[in-house]
């Protein structure tokens, strides 16, 4: 059966940084399934690469090898890592890109890689990733790639914080189609209900629904996303253009008027 | 054999949506080669959906399955089915995605999906449709999926029409190089050289050509583009900039000047 | 095992002509992996396409077919051509796509392509190519593909020069990054050590390092890139925008102060 390899850089679709980490990779002398996550991560954005990675690599068949290449450092004293989360591995820098993961499932085990003479300074991913994973593929244990490492280097995650003035998050995540992910999980929903709404930066939205088309066309509404977090969208419109909004921008739910 | 799945959404090359579709895809138990055929169609576009897997799905081999996610209903009462054309098969929701493939190739059959109680509201191509792919996949009869439909939705989709002015059309699509596909059909080539030239909007074409390099760069063209259509383009230039064009831009045949 | 086959156009990533040429190609009786190298190359633009695959190209295995189809000639009188450079394979119009390939690793042998009269005037990927590479991966010889060709076209390349003012290049690539990838090998690198910088469009660049982040986040830095080539860069910035470069922007190498 081929081994299952996702990508996931901040080079460019469409790059040769990409087309020859690909061809490394398919030095394996068993076959592999490569699937890109995305190129285009904003450069450098080791919190968007996270939140992505994180979302997205469960949905993976059992031992996918996730190579994650956001890497601002390459060359310096940082380090690489080969990680285990669950039944999912990772090739990556260790500069938190495995952060949002980590915080979904436990580390099993994680190792810091060996870094050849022969590489780079400037381009890992292809000179030192691209190997480790060629021999995880090859039949290698995992062991084999450098030292034990405790754990890798996590990155602070926005958390929900009760305060005077009620439950205090903000959006983690913007979407393809405007939507706005906020890092309140869905088990929050019932006090949003009871809330009457949520608020999402300079706007109290009130109208909740099951799904986006369960409301007239441009009235903002609030639900569960298919992320497991509470968000604003726009029916058949862009939330976050009508809002303003950023990643980082506040939202919260006021303490419910059922309890003054 | 690795059977072919093709993807085509509107959900943003690089999205965590994609990402999930296809992880859920891979849990099937043979191999899959998966296909993007595009992330980045307009949102809610269905008209853009269905002319692009129209034209593109009969390239494909024999039982290829797609996937065509462009949602704007998720979780309302629309239905999701599996439809088979000619040799295609496809999985999506029943609200004109289809239009465009059915007018090139007859209903072989459609089935109507189970909804699992467990489906998220908002994310029915990985909750619905990529189960009911890899049940496919896996080997089940797809009258396993649901119930019979008689035929999935079809939308309008615009004709040429005769007039006393002559054929009118319209632009249909813009290709990357800016060239003006019209849904004038290659057949009405003839009656085009008989009339001297197309209209295209506020221009008369009567450069008629075999293929884009056939004049000086800067001429305006028309000739039978490889989608079996009468195109407008410029040589070594945009088309779309240069007649500011649109989808749904008119086009025309005039009567011949030797029929008065 | 599977034989690996790269794609690389101006079609855009998303369009039918993409989807068409991969449905071809996989009507091959045996499996294909299919790897998208960029579909997104400017329009038109030989070089930035020879350029690309030639970077790429020979990180792939041994055998790995490369079909370019950048192709503003399409149904002229132009050839297409099979072409075995090193150990890697080719598919392309004879327009000069190769030329950068070429550089790098001689031809071993290449042969025009014969043109179906079936073929569309517009769209030889489609039509041409891609039955020709299903040939091959069906265990054709290349030989049947047509006659025998001395050797392709190739398009001038800049080239370093010495003058009287020290040696000139110019900048021929500017990666997602901004940073400006030259024509000054990794092996002048000395020399620029010795002039105590390099001149890159307006500005001399003294900071030279090892690693993008050997220097204080800002500061504009020369560096040997993983290209094989002398870079410029900014440190966490944007060099193209800083310097206001673009491809073809003159570089230099003055003469070391050591060498009146």
């Amino acid at each position: 059966m081929s081994r299952i390899v996702t990508l996931t850089t901040d080079f460019g679709t469409g790059s040769d940084y990409v087309a020859e980490l690909k061809g490394r990779l398919l030095h394996a002398r068993s076959p592999v399934t490569l699937v890109d996550i995305a190129h285009d991560l904003p450069p450098h954005d080791i919190r968007a690469a996270a939140r992505l990675v994180g979302q997205a690599c469960f949905a993976f068949p059992p031992d996918t090898l996730h190579l994650v290449v956001v890497d601002p450092g390459v060359g310096t004293n940082r380090r690489l890592v080969w990680a285990r989360l669950g039944d999912q591995e990772f090739l990556c820098p260790d500069n938190g890109v495995l952060s949002y993961a980590l915080r979904r499932t436990p580390l099993v085990k994680a190792r810091t890689l060996h870094v050849a003479a022969t590489a780079s300074a400037t381009f890992h991913g292809r000179d030192v990733l691209a190997p480790a994973a060629v021999q995880l593929l090859d039949g290698d244990h995992p062991d084999a790639l450098g030292s034990r490492l405790a754990s890798p280097i996590s990155i602070e995650w926005p958390e929900p914080r009760e305060t005077e003035a009620g439950l205090e998050g903000e959006v983690i995540h913007i979407d393809t189609f405007g939507n706005l992910v906020t890092n309140l999980p869905a088990a929050l929903w019932p006090r949003v209900e009871a809330a009457g709404g949520v608020v999402v930066g300079p706007l109290r939205v009130t109208t909740l629904v099951r799904t986006y088309g369960d409301a007239a066309p441009g009235t903002v509404v609030a639900l569960v996303g298919s992320h497991g977090f509470v968000e604003a969208a726009v029916v058949e419109g862009h939330a976050a253009d009508r809002l303003a909004a950023h990643v980082g921008m506040a939202v919260g739910i006021e303490p419910s008027p059922n309890k003054p």
